[in-house]
Parts: C-alpha cells; sequence; structure tokens
C-alpha cells in the first residue's frame, strides 16, 4: 500500500486568518492516483490549527470573534512574561493564540473515496492562522490503493 | 491490507441531541474479519461532531448546556444575516451549531485489538446533532489485517 | 504493511497535570524499524485527553487556569447528583473534567517520515490528566513500512 507525504506552504496574514486548503488537498488526491484510502493533514505549527466545517466568509468573521471572546488577547498569561523565560529578543506575545490552537484541533484523517475526498456537501479543510503572518507549512500523508 | 467503507445513517431529533453510535460501530467491525487495524469515523456535516466520552445520560445532559452556554444561539452572528447571503428559502439560522462542531471534533480514529474497538471502560462514540432535526450520515472506515 | 500496538502507562498526579508524552512516542517509532506511515495516539479514558502543542511550562499552567474557566468545577452539573445515579460509593465528582476532555480531543494521528516524528520544531504530544490521580494507559499504534 503506497504512502505518499506532500508539504503544503502557506503565507498568512496579520492575526487570525483562515484559510480553504479543501482545493490543494484534493489535487494531491487527484494527482496521487489513489482511490481509496485516506489523507492525513497534519498542521505543523503550535499557533495554528485546523477545523472540518464551511468555508462561508461570514462565518469565518464569526469563528474569529468566538476564539478572541473564548482566549482574549488581553488576559494576562504567564507565558506572556518574556522577560521571565529564556527567549529570543523577537519572541511574539501569543498565549491566546496557543490556546485557541488546543480547542480546535492539530490532526484531522479523511477518507478517499472512488478517488475523491469523502467530505460532505458542505464541507471544506480550513487552516487557521492564529499568530500571522508567517510562512507555515501542513503536512499530508495519502495511504490507500 | 483491505479497506472497507459503511456509510451509518442517522435521523435526529430537533435541536441539540447526542446518540451513542458505539454499537453500529462495533457490529461494522465484527463482521468485517478485520482483528488489528483501525476504524476512521468521519462526521459528514457541518453543524454535527464526534466526541468520544462517557454515555451517562446526565452528563450528556451537562454537555448540552455547557454547549449553549458557550456558542449560545441568541447571540449575533454574521452567517445568521440570511438577507446578506445568496442562500435557499428554508436556510437554517445556525451559526452556533456551526461553532460548537468546532470546539468538538469531526473525525476520530480508533484501534481495533484482537477484533474489538480499543476503547477504554467507559469511552462511548458519541455523535453529536447540533442543529436538528435532520437526515445525518457518517462515514466509517475499517483498515487492517 | 505492520501495525504495532504499544501501551502506554502514566501514573498522574491530582487535579490537573500535563505529561509530555513525546519521547515515549519516539522512542516507540526507534525501535519499531518503521520509517515512512503514522502513529495513532489514543487516550483511553474520559476524564483525559491529548493535544499537540508547545511543551512550555507557563504556558502549560495557562491551558490548566484556561480550563478551569471554561468548565469551573464549582459549576452545578446533572452528572455530579451522585445520589441519583447508580454509582459505587467511591465515584469521583467530576462533571468539569469530562467537559474540559470533550474540548480537547481523544485520537491524534501523527505521520512518520524518516523514522522520526513529524512534529514542527514546538509542537510536543501533551497527555492531560484531568481529574488525577490515577494510573492511566495511553494506546499507541505504529503503521508503516
Amino acid at each position: 500500500m503506497p504512502i505518499i507525504h506532500k508539504l503544503l506552504e502557506i503565507t498568512t496574514e496579520p492575526g487570525i486568518n483562515i484559510h480553504n486548503i479543501t482545493p490543494q488537498i484534493q489535487e494531491f488526491v487527484d494527482t496521487s492516483g489513489i482511490n481509496n484510502g485516506q489523507v492525513l493533514v497534519f498542521s505543523r505549527h503550535t499557533t495554528t490549527a485546523l477545523a472540518i466545517n464551511e468555508n462561508e466568509v461570514r462565518l469565518l468573521e464569526d469563528v474569529k470573534v468566538f476564539l478572541q471572546k473564548l482566549a482574549p488577547e488581553g488576559d494576562k498569561y504567564l507565558h506572556n512574561d518574556l522577560h521571565l523565560r529564556d527567549v529570543p529578543e523577537d519572541e511574539p506575545i501569543n498565549a491566546h493564540s496557543h490556546l485557541m490552537a488546543m480547542m480546535l484541533t492539530t490532526s484531522e484523517v479523511i477518507p478517499i473515496v472512488d478517488g475523491k475526498l469523502g467530505l460532505g456537501t458542505w464541507q471544506a479543510v480550513l487552516f487557521f492562522e492564529l499568530d500571522g503572518a508567517r510562512k507555515r507549512t501542513i503536512f499530508l500523508q495519502l495511504s490507500g490503493e
């Protein structure tokens, strides 16, 4: 059973922003020749995350507001006391971004059926930048037959 | 290594309701002949979700209350301004359901050991309807030997 | 394609505590001889959970405070009315721990590339005890080539 890897590279914008990576994943499935199997999507950072949901522009704004209320940037966090940690000078103040990431998820596994992602009608694979702007990578692993 | 699919179909009740789908998953494992491997459980909607936890009736009521407090239906959400979106007349008002779904999860992978789901004593696979009543589907994918 | 299992056993401390289990998982990968594949990490309890994030001591304290605010132990929960449930005498009062667990996750799948876990620079696999102290088990399943 073949196992195929690909790194997606994404350049994000400042603050929180959400990227629909479904087309890139489907393209990887298309070129792989795998008809029946699965794709593991793995976010490789501690202030990014994944979710599978609807790619509707107003909903994505709602999610941002929701996350900012859930883990407010302005709250007091020990992780943000940079003078008490051994960190480089450009270390970001981003405890809230880590907390948001843990409320979302790092890995998603999506079935592949008849050469297509087995997503429901309204489902999209969403990549969350929670502390941009940065260059980010997402690991894709295809396996199947 | 065989890869076997099955679609579970569930008819849900109005509002939020939680369904224990462990027996259906175990039955699928039983009939597959796979002894050692895994099952991918994939919720195919943007207002449903999965969690693995205890199937205790009073706890499930606590989870509903908790989710309703986390993402209150009555809050203002951009996604709910249907007049500003290109949607059918029967489009539901359900931004809160999408947010709850993203706080839970869409995919779970469960090990199969000696022909049985490798769940702990109190673990059950729970399917969350967050905007019922509807007909819903859950994708199961078994792989192993 | 070989499929290899291992149970990690962890003795936890009272209350909420977070354990970095990355070294144990990497050691299992090292001894397996698998170079290309994946590891399924599965938490086998309803009041424990997983997350992949940064193993920074002050951030881990922030996460504990965050979870305690999200699902306060002192709130009223139906699951905690032990006199209304058929439970042993030593049943813990732990609805808040179940809720925290559902906000985190039970299963994570991590790619293995060139014999190493495909984690990003700052990523660690974190096991959350949410109702300690107890003896806990985490199921690891390696597959690949």
